[in-house]
């Protein structure tokens, strides 16, 4: 079984990595990060670079396919050589899923028409233009669709597939050696429990204060 | 301002992404992956690399210095370049800190002594070799060093750090932007909390069950 994470220019490093060091540790799966080319792919600040081992073509067929999220999702929306890949990917597909903007692609593809899904807080909205159907649910599954809300939730993500895939034991056994326990220093992790003032801020400035 | 996070062969992606996301988003601050040579380095199952853009040499002087852990400590506490390069920078350094095993270079560095620090639940007791005293706190300031237990704690560490560095605000905004709101499926992620047989399980085969 081959897990295919999917990296493209400013793509989010975390919503990769979440997953990867989660869902990638199914027993006996190979993880493998594909790109349209090989090679170092940067991120969404540009000061980090993941390098896709294998191009998309060589990776056809994967078992779970994982798609990040990332800022640059207008101009990718509309990149038929990604949206062709997934919806190829998506046919022989046990699980698609994805985490943030990633579900944008994969609403792009025509993958989530009539389905739940979810994306970051601040494009939530935008599933709904691909005949998705936005849920505030940190992880989402509908059928064979695991899709998860903004960047750290790919963590979240990729536990609760582990569990159904690989059992319960063994995700737990995951969630321990990577002690999974968290404790944010503070408590304004969603919009509804953020200061509604850094919530507005997000919403009008968010490219500005992030990158 | 510089962050310095330093590679290794067979770091843990998780230990440098996740603080990459959080107190890399110091406002200004410039965040560059370095290691001994400059190009991709494999992590530890060895299905992903990150690209060191810098050489150690190419920044002595980072304002916070962040070491991530690694199952692959042992000759590495041994090993010169790296532990001169964290004396060298430590002494200039605003911050040093770590992740999981990544206190573990940091104490061989001879950096920790008489000092607070955690590090993975599982080689917690190794800090003592080294002259530090162990806490079972998931994140631990001791004056400038700043110490995180397994994997995923580096996420709070980021956060908590970046509060410190760039105000309690800033540090929320962050995590909204990276909907930090954390629903982990299970509650199985401290040896405390986990059930007793999977901790044993982790104590006793660590190494053949997660690589």
């Amino acid at each position: 079984m081959q897990i295919a994470i999917v990296l493209y220019d400013r793509f989010t490093a975390l919503d990769a990595v979440g997953p990867y060091e989660t869902l990638g540790r199914i027993p006996g799966a190979e993880t493998v990060f594909v790109a349209e080319e090989a090679g170092p792919v940067r991120n969404d600040t540009g000061n980090l670079a993941l390098v896709a081992d294998r191009t998309l073509a060589d990776v056809p067929n994967p078992g779970i396919v994982v798609v990040p999220g990332g800022p640059g999702q207008g101009a990718l929306m509309e990149h038929a050589p990604l949206l062709d890949w997934l919806r190829t990917a998506d046919a022989t597909s046990t699980w698609t899923t994805s985490v943030c903007t990633g579900s944008l692609l994969l609403a792009a593809a025509g993958l989530l028409r009539g389905r739940r899904a979810t994306s970051h807080w601040l494009t939530l909205e935008e599933l709904k233009r691909f005949g998705a159907e936005p849920t505030g649910e940190r992880v989402v599954t509908d059928g064979k669709y695991v899709t998860a809300a903004g960047v750290s939730s790919g963590i979240d993500m990729g536990l609760t597939l582990l569990g159904r895939v690989a059992g319960d034991e063994h995700a737990q056994i995951v969630q321990l050696a990577t002690e999974y326990d968290p404790q944010p220093p503070y408590d304004a992790g969603s919009p509804g429990k953020a200061p509604a003032h850094l919530v507005e801020l997000l919403r009008t400035h968010a490219e500005a204060i992030l990158t």
